[in-house]
């Protein structure tokens, strides 16, 4: 779609320096600017792609002051990054556009409950005793089984599994691919060694706001529920088994694993491929950097750790520099140990 | 569903201490109790949730003499905990009941042969020539390629992939997205540096009480058979490569990778995020701490390793205490140095 | 199919030394083979198969001289390896035989366009205005979203996403439940900690001969394109974040992570649970070692890393050793230090 600069400027309250009738449809980062992009520049580090750029128009800070005149025409607001955000969350809801309603090859339990302005894709399948709230949409390939509840204008997309008597709130999103609510790992051994799996008659609780990545599994309790705190943003490719409880607004990155019935606070930012061990607790607040073997509880809050086993992460640091040094240790003590049988 | 306690005493053989008419509807963990559940108490060591436990009756044993007298109705048994995971598998199998048949818009081939008692969800696809036992349920949008065999009632949940002529055994567990039988990571690079894909024409043979966990990815055989031996416990978001050999009733934690054509033993307890390279060949009864990276045959039956590489568990552990204290290492190390040149 | 060892000699221009009527039909390693079966012997180091085997002929090299006289037919050609692959790629062309058409479940836009001998299986999903090519395979339950475009002959496994806007090369293979473009990881908190999703409004863009992995994510870019070079090789259970650059010819093995705006080389191996954090840059023909934490740019060509941070793999391997002998350094530190005091 076409815009020119003057459109554009009016939607974000920007002031045009340059020619407003000039005509842009594409977003670029600054550095990658094309003719007929729009860009913006937020940090003066970055100045010099200014005058660089192919870009079209700019976004700029007011308070920003060039150094020499840019060729492109700049577009200056209160605040460039929050003004291009704007346009970039219009841009995407214009794209979204979800066709309404409930595709003819999706199989649709007559027991379920469907609220107003939903869209069922393709294929996908709804179980009896499904509540799904207004808003809501559901890609192709979705199943929802038996007495799932999803809140209010979440988006489940394209290929994920809903296991039964889950619970999502409003504003979710679950990304393609993600299994939520099978049954956890658990198996007792008898005395010859053989497994016997353990009954898991829990469930998923996800609250509000929150992000389930690509490809995450997420195991439904043992008994009681595996609970996922409101805003927490979780990665693709990630591992939450049964019981565990994620605090809110609590980030996962990629691949991290969290075993049997660990909890995890509030407000943590854990890195990607970071594994939790089972039945210990992480206070609030605590950063976990990527990689880390967190096996032991951590009381205080608003720590950072790293390593495996996990320590402080300054600590942790030191003492990785120093296993590279481990040669030279060795080198260290040998000659002292040499230099002590001289002495003798 | 409500029962009375005297219903469930019936059921599990057990006496009521309490009122016996108490309904309950609900499953509890004791330190999670709510009224009208029903828990259970089998280690001494949690007696205090007895007395504070919200739950209308717990199951407890026989032999157990409480120090004071709980306010819930108590179910007296032999066993506590086997008498409680009596009552949690008939919830199971009665919450499971199935849907017997084949759903309209499931896509089977003539050419399949499929047994009594059998249920195939909506949109699922069978190929030419596969074969079904009795009493198999494969749920919603499963892909059943051509020529593959299944056991007698073996579970495939939704959206998994079973490719051509893998083998099932009775009585599995394939959770949701999981990849049985795609082509591995078969390359040959030429003279240039690019790589041509090397033929993977075998299959995987899954052998009788397998559990595969959900988005876990099994590969085919180069030649001959990927093959995971009988009772086998394989978690979430695991890989196992061409060729690699997963002994009987060996336990995997989820996100653990298995390189190609390497051999794991019997009775074996893999943690998570673990490695293994490929072409190794790990020993009966070994067990394997999370995240350690197993790159080299280990022989010698029933050890515990870690690390990365792996080594004997205690010296791991030993090694890992001392690594943090590399920085005090240094530390002594100078000051010997120090003291070293003083004496000259 | 049975084949006699006549016909087959004639295929691949080999020579008979034995029955050339015997019957073959399953091809077999050399050290698991079965009677009517084939196996070659390219390595000599594995000479005393050639007697053990009990595959009916064998593949061998013009120029191998075996020591004694194996009972096995042989067919003796100029490069054993590279006939054998002959027949096994003649085996796969033959066993893939695919459905030409559109699966009469599949819900195809009537503003796709289709190319020629393609195939779309069962209850798959195609968007509009996705262009798909001569030759394409697209097999059952996939969802290719709106403005997909695939190149000639690439190969859609089962079960796997493609979102909206994705360019994917020709002669690609897209493994069961991969996920390529769905919406990055991009999050920002606000004063209170609360976390608000940034638009990712870019695609991923895929170039020929790629092979992407079963249950692999990629997620598109928040502006821009992720992108994967041409004959990228990435195994199972991959991330590749947002605005990540994988080279040309790279290979990356499973369970890999690369966090966002990574850029990769070409050329470059990577092995299997490694993590590279984000906006670093990895040289050309750089090899990585198994579940090494990359967290900083690699600027030289051509060397190789281990370790977690990432060092020089000779050096990370020697400081491994140590880690071993950590406490055997504490005892030496421990008697230099008592002997210094004895010394005073």
């Amino acid at each position: 779609m076409d815009f020119t600069v003057k459109q554009i400027a009016e939607y974000i309250n920007g002031e045009v320096v340059g020619d407003e009738n000039e005509v842009v449809n594409q977003f670029y980062k600054i550095e990658e600017g094309k003719p007929k992009g729009i860009s913006f520049l937020a940090n003066p580090k970055y100045e010099n792609y200014l005058y660089k750029t192919e870009s079209t128009a700019v976004v700029i800070n007011k308070s920003f002051e060039p150094k020499s005149t840019p060729r492109t025409t700049l577009i200056k607001v209160e605040d460039a990054y929050s003004a291009f955000s704007t346009l970039l969350k219009l841009y995407e809801s214009v794209s979204n556009q979800k066709v309404m309603g409930i595709a003819p090859s999706a199989v649709v339990s007559s027991k379920a409950k469907i609220g107003q302005n939903t869209s069922i894709g393709a294929n996908s399948v709804i179980g009896d005793n499904v509540e799904i709230a207004d808003g809501v949409t559901i890609a192709a390939n979705v199943i929802i089984e038996n007495s799932v509840k999803i809140g209010a204008n979440t988006q489940i997309h394209a290929n994920t599994v809903i296991y039964a008597n889950t619970e999502i709130g409003a504003n979710c999103v679950i990304k393609s691919g993600a299994i939520v609510g099978s049954s956890g790992f658990g198996f007792a051994p008898n005395a010859e060694g053989v497994y016997d799996s353990i009954p898991q008659i829990g469930n998923v609780v996800i609250k509000d706001n929150v992000s389930i990545g690509s490809n995450t599994c997420i195991d439904r309790g043992t008994m009681g529920a595996t609970y996922i705190g409101e805003g927490a943003k979780i990665d693709n490719l990630v591992q939450i088994a049964h019981n565990v409880t994620i605090g809110d607004h609590t980030v996962i990155a990629a691949q991290t694993g969290v075993a049997g019935s660990t909890k995890i606070g509030k407000h943590c930012v854990v890195g990607g491929q970071v594994g939790f061990v089972g039945h210990i607790e992480v206070a609030d607040y605590t950063k976990i950097a990527a990689k880390t073997g967190v096996n032991a509880t951590i009381v205080e809050k608003n720590t950072s750790v790293g390593g495996n086993p996990a320590f402080h992460i300054k600590d942790y640091l030191r003492s990785s520099v120093f296993f590279r040094q481990l040669p030279v240790f060795e080198k260290r003590i040998s000659a002292l140990e040499k230099d002590k049988n001289k002495i003798k």
